[in-house]
């Protein structure tokens, strides 16, 4: 159970890890200008236990802001990484902003990137790390909003006759939430808990029902074989295959030496734990792949060509076993993971095992409130099977972090299934995306709406255009910004 | 301002001890039945740092309730006080539920009555006061509402595959939260929070707006000198020159004497500290009054006539000076305190001065999030001037209670003025009730309505029947009762 838990959490935390990747290989230059900016709010905002604050950072550019004609700000709410990383990837906001003559804020979540509400202590023991939750980080959103549009409002509107009167210069200015996965999440909540605050919210690839009692957790694994089986229909037969076939080799001291020399590893495996990595490291993999599975080639992971699971899946075009097998899923992933051709050789653990502390915030998470049940059959989907044991899953939890699960509140807090009384919030998902299966897929009332994009992987839309975007992406973008003015237009009209 | 922070608020808290009155007058008699249960809730819903869980205490009458005819779930979000108090007042929940065939639950709010997280150490220091907020307490009732439905809900829904479907069991259910001052706030807020779980809400005598940047700190005053006007135009004028008369005869001896003997104090005064308490202690007898002004007796605060501020008025109904107005004041404070005459001296600090715990959690939670300007000018209201000032509250709170405000924090976590995206809620206010300058008087959205009752003083609408009940009130229980017809329609409908 500890691969479960671990590894496929930690596929969700590669979208983090994946958006981190421009700047690492960019060595920090972003196709977008803005400021950095930070700003205090405290550790706590729910109980008077505790009084420290905290700097938590966020990203601004105001060049295109008019407030005067009644603009919208466009707030990113960060997820679970290193905040310049989404404003990298987030290039539907900046390509909007201008028409709009949207204000662009980028949050940092807590806990991640350089909003630290304890430094390098943070992580360390409950009474630093049990402030990281998803409520607090939405409550943050809410100090820096309120304290931006106090600050930044340019009418002038009378002030009341006690102090500051922070709401009614609020009203002048709708808000719109932006967020893909798991910001995606924090951006509908954002909308559903402070209506007051947020106009509306466009929740990107956000499984907000990839919760216990919401969902199957057989769906995850079976969108990832079919995105797998579209490209080509031999190819998840094959992956099937590969466990029992790696077993089978793993089993002699020759099949070990001729996969680790053939594979290219950088430490040869020597018995049944390492092969077990292996196996493990190859279904992230795949899991990956299918995530960012996007038309074009982009440089997340390293360097990935457009369609990566059509790469992958190239030479598992006929049914193969054995050797054979191996050896052609060994294109697939050297086409993936190496599609420069510099590696050397194959580092199993370093790939998907790096242990930044965003990372390990996400684990932490994973444990507490954010449980989100996966499991594989083997049959429906191509993974080794794998049951999803609740049980299983808060002793591993309190095992390895330490840390008490509470796997219903996500849906307690936030309505689970019951949506009804929801306004303004977009849905999208694309249906490539194995996070797609825990998504709203449906309408659930007049103004929270679903919209599926075929074609499209995790988050495609929030992307930058690019000529090859599939065209329910291409029009998903327009629809969206007829909705935002709608949305702008009624709370003009409220107000 | 010590005074201001601390009678004032205290007067808010009356409302607990005017509702806690009829268990303490009839020794724990309740004209209701319900069986009284606990249910274990997490002592912090909202971090990692506390593991700790504690029993909040509900009561429940399920003889009326018909879930499989899709019947509702009357849900009183209790306040500032012992929960057996709000089911003794709350007189329309009781009568309106047989014909809606609905289950009714009183649920305590924690750190009052019985549901006392530490128990006795409960309000000893930050580390386990902190955590007495309001939203803490309305993540308790979301725990023992997804409990109390899962549990009762009779019909055979298919249980999800993984673990117990709790959010499907709770889509048969549509859930009304009614509450009353405080607890008018709660039920508010909790439709506004958790609308998919919460149907809808009746706010009554709910001041929302009563915090700072909400509201004018001078309206609260002059609604209760108004209530005097109405009764007897003369009243004010006589109570406005109370002050400085008291003050004159407390400079000499000979003076204090005289009230001592003919005010019949059960401690005679000594010098100007005394003189400042009694002082105090008639304004807040006045706030007091207004609040309570039923049309008939209640046994609030001792028994109180019908029209208790028509008696207190009744001997200051023409211009008075000196020992004559006191002496008119004082027969009006008889006839109030001590309508039954059995009282044989009047005792200043013990009948606004009771140190009970829900006093302290009130004034506690005064001093952290419930901030709620009233100031006073002696002009437009008939108190001595009293000016509101931030500054001084939050240093008084930091010295007295050795706690952090947040004067803002309410404003900002449940959307302030920003309501046009809520929606089924009732804001419910009796024009003769000081807190309805707080409130919502006009409606904000299509199904978020203020319902104005001329003659009713605080939460009178949620009382029982009454011969003496305004038509204004009487018409408002039937217009509820169709609002919630139209809202649990509206709920089968959506689901």
């Amino acid at each position: 159970m500890f691969y479960l838990i671990f590894s496929l959490q930690l596929s969700f935390l590669v979208i983090g890890l994946s958006a981190l990747a421009p700047r690492i290989c960019n060595g920090g230059a972003s196709p977008y200008s803005y400021k950095t900016e930070y700003f205090k709010v405290p550790v706590d905002h729910f109980s008077f236990t505790n009084d420290d604050t905290f700097e938590m950072r966020y990203l601004i550019n105001d060049s295109y802001w008019q407030p005067a004609k009644g603009a919208p700000i466009f707030f990113y709410t960060g997820n679970e990484g290193d905040i310049e990383s989404f404003a990298a990837n987030t290039g539907f906001m900046w390509e909007a902003a201008p028409e709009f003559n949207a204000l662009i804020v980028f949050a940092e979540h807590r806990y991640y990137g350089k909003s630290l509400p304890y430094g390098n202590k943070s992580l360390s023991e409950p009474k630093y790390s049990g402030y990281l939750t998803a409520e607090q980080a939405l409550a943050d959103y809410v100090y820096l909003l309120t304290n931006l549009t106090a600050a930044r409002d340019v009418r002038s509107e009378e002030v009341s006759v006690n102090g500051v009167n922070i709401n009614r210069k609020l009203r002048g200015i709708p808000i719109i939430a932006f967020g893909g996965s798991y910001g995606g999440m924090l951006s509908a909540w954002f909308r559903m808990k402070y209506p007051g605050l947020v106009t509306g919210a466009l929740a990107s690839s956000a499984p907000i029902w990839q919760f216990p009692g919401l969902n199957d957790c057989h769906t995850f694994a079976r969108i990832v074989t079919s995105a797998f089986e579209i490209e080509e229909k031999n190819c998840p037969h094959n992956v099937r295959k590969l466990w029992a076939t790696i077993d089978e080799l793993g089993n002699t001291k020759e099949g070990l030496e001729w996969i680790s020399a053939n594979w290219k590893l950088c430490g040869p495996l020597k018995n049944k734990t390492d092969v077990d990595s292996m196996k493990e490291w190859i279904s992230s993999a795949t899991i990956n792949v299918a995530m960012v599975n996007y038309p074009y080639p982009a440089n997340f992971l390293g360097n990935l060509p457009g369609h990566p699971v059509r790469a992958f899946c190239k030479n598992l075009d006929k049914v193969m076993e054995g050797k054979d097998l191996l050896t052609a899923t060994f294109k697939g992933l050297n086409t993936w993971f190496n599609h420069t051709g510099s590696a050397k050789c194959f580092n199993l653990s370093s790939e998907f095992g790096t242990s930044d502390l965003g990372l390990d915030a996400w684990n932490y998470q994973s444990c507490t409130e954010m449980v989100m049940p996966i499991c594989m059959d083997g049959k429906q989907d191509f993974f080794e099977p794998s049951p999803w044991n609740l049980g299983e899953y808060v002793n591993d939890c309190k095992k390895n972090l330490k840390m008490s699960t509470r796997p219903y509140m996500i849906a307690k807090l936030f309505g689970g299934k019951n949506l009804e009384s929801v306004s303004n919030i977009i849905f999208s998902n694309g249906l490539l995306d194995p996070w797609a299966g825990g998504g709203v897929l449906k309408n659930v009332s007049k103004s929270t709406i679903a919209v599926l994009l075929p074609s499209a992987a995790h988050h495609l839309d929030l992307r930058a255009t690019n000529d090859l975007d599939p065209p329910s992406v291409r029009m998903a973008r327009q629809f969206y910004k007829k909705i935002f003015r709608k949305w702008i237009s009624d709370f003009h009209q409220e107000k």
